[in-house]
């Protein structure tokens, strides 16, 4: 999780680089801003960001939110960032033994999350525009019941593809005739550095699509604020378990992201993000081109965190990859990780947000040469 | 949740009066030194405030902890506010049909987390030094074997009693001789209003204790900082799970806390809460004493945020209670709450912390008035 900087190893040794969990970097927290939002949020909203509260939410930020999404404002519950709404989600919908449908690969912690509430999780293969509804569907026909299907549609962790706007029309439409939810979790959607983009699930199928976003992409995680959107009903449940188990979370950090967004200064840091994220994303696009075109393939995308790398030596094995890389200095996430049955060992995510350009390119060199001695 | 005031109604009905849940006074919490703290956090702690973290906490708050507790930090994690840490134990320790003892009746959140959990609970009845042990001993002679011993053993919610040095001692030995543990929940122990403290169970058997707490009564709710302390390879399971649920709770918060702390406000901030609390309290017990000496009977707490009321008249039915105190604009909660099987109808848990001494004895007044009309 912590911050990667580059310092001299006093044995001569490499510089240590990380490509492992996907952190937005410290230099782009707008620390000073915060400090003044702070201040406002406890001057105008003290009494209610100091008590106790409903588990829903600030309602300042809750009102906001439902605005902007054009939802009632009972359709939102802000959390303690949003894989704890996950959890909240899971426990609410899945029993022990319950078939949960994901892409694979997928975020290691939404797989986490899915294996502590006792889902049986099924994968569908991403492909460039995302899974095989195909697939899906004959799933389902062969009885298959999932409760939900859990997608990270927009530049997709671990592997940067976006989910395209005919798929998911598809599986909304499937959603319905089948009578199963979509979880739709977009913490980058904003953060398209080119492109066009897609309708969201939730705007084709809102009675069928719970969708999850958080502030921890676009202002910082560290104020821990995510929130979800989805039908009535089922955010009641939500919040009534959130309720039971933590009370509510921090109005004054959601209050702390109110009064950012009131001073108009959320889209100039989205701007500013973007601004830093374009040119590493080019930076890790040019790396891999230079360095691992003989060695791998990946998807180029058009925004988000992270480019997923697929190593063409299929007989590679994961452990002797990591094993090899840490000895060069570099610490990548076990990418065996990202799969429900960790049964892909060739899948490397290469986050690329955390490093600066000259880092990057440094990094995906070091990784060539690993990947190409073993 | 909400705060207490006194307003005149437009139709001359009666001020409406809430002796509800148990919440501090808006009018204690110390907003511009949190301002402050929260300036300092963001210019001294920012970087690591605003990024994600461990989910053991706040480095400088848990090696504070940690050392206030002569603990290592390992033994130390600290979350959002400390029920959330109670649902960790229980998904930690608790598989549904486990066995898990109560003191009875107790806090009706701490049943609902047990409840999530699928514990089979038995409760001890308290007594003015707390549960008789002889029962519980007895109960695992039978062959019962609790998972743990659920205790909130300073100023209880919702009697107001504390265990016993007696009952500690003795409670401490059972958990080493039958290997249960003992989940000790110490919220209002800082809170003495006269009196002495009798030493923590945590302190008696540190390998059989795990001890939550929280800056909730101490500096205020909102800010969600809760902690907990223990074995450490039991710290560790729940730093895991609270890593794979939430990754961590917010920095910021557990910042500003240490902060406060730092500059020594905590001590003074926690002898101003006892100067309004004791107020408080001798006015409750002057009011039940002039109002209801013939209707119930009450422990004297010296500490705390509740007095539990016993109503003489066993056959009087919670419901109707309720229901005619609701009538004479006073909000009740629930008593049948308080007990895992919701079979007590004449127990009324009276927080006086929330109101001023004049609001709490009108509200007892008025509470008087409704059961001798019953």
């Amino acid at each position: 999780m912590s911050h990667q900087t580059v310092t001299p190893s006093p044995n001569n040794e490499l510089f240590p680089l990380k490509l492992t969990r996907g952190v937005p970097p410290v230099e782009s927290f707008p620390t000073d801003k915060l400090a003044e939002c702070a201040c406002a949020a406890l001057a105008d909203h003290g009494n209610i960001a100091l008590q106790y509260g409903a588990a829903g939410g600030f309602p300042p930020l809750r009102a906001y939110l439902s605005a902007q999404a054009g939802v009632a404002e009972e359709q939102v519950i802000i959390g303690q960032g949003s894989l704890q709404l996950l959890d909240l989600i899971t426990r609410t919908l899945v029993k022990p033994g319950d078939a949960v449908f994901v892409e694979q690969p997928i975020y290691d912690f939404t797989l986490g999350i899915l294996r502590l509430g006792g889902a049986q999780i099924t994968g569908f293969p991403l492909g460039n525009d995302r899974p095989d509804l195909d697939a899906l569907e004959e799933r389902i026909e062969e009885g298959a019941r999932p409760v939900f299907y859990c997608t990270i549609p927009d530049f997709q962790n671990p592997s940067g593809v976006v989910l395209s706007k005919a798929k998911r029309e598809r599986l909304a439409a499937l959603a319905g005739r089948y009578d199963f939810y979509i979880v739709e979790d977009i913490p980058y959607r904003r953060l398209r550095y080119r492109g066009e983009e897609p309708p969201t699930l939730f705007s084709l199928a809102p009675q069928r699509v719970i969708q999850m976003s958080s502030f921890s992409k676009q202002i910082c995680p560290g104020l821990r604020v995510g929130y979800a959107l989805g039908p009535q009903p089922l955010i009641e449940k939500l919040t009534g378990l959130a309720s039971a188990t933590y009370i509510n979370p921090s109005y004054l950090n959601q209050a702390i992201v109110y009064e950012f967004i009131q001073r108009g200064w959320l889209e100039p840091q989205i701007a500013g993000l973007k601004e830093i994220y374009r040119a590493r994303l080019d930076a890790a696009l040019g790396g891999l081109k230079a360095h691992m075109s003989d060695l791998a393939s990946w998807h180029e995308p058009e925004g988000g965190f992270f480019i997923g790398v697929w190593l063409k030596n299929e007989a590679l094995r994961a452990a002797d990859l990591l094993e090899a890389a840490a000895k060069a200095s570099l610490t990548l996430t076990d990418g065996r990780g990202f799969f429900p049955h960790k049964d892909v060992e060739n899948f490397i995510r290469l986050p690329f947000c955390a490093l600066t350009p000259q880092e990057l390119e440094m990094a995906i060199a070091r990784l060539a040469g690993v990947v190409r001695a073993l």
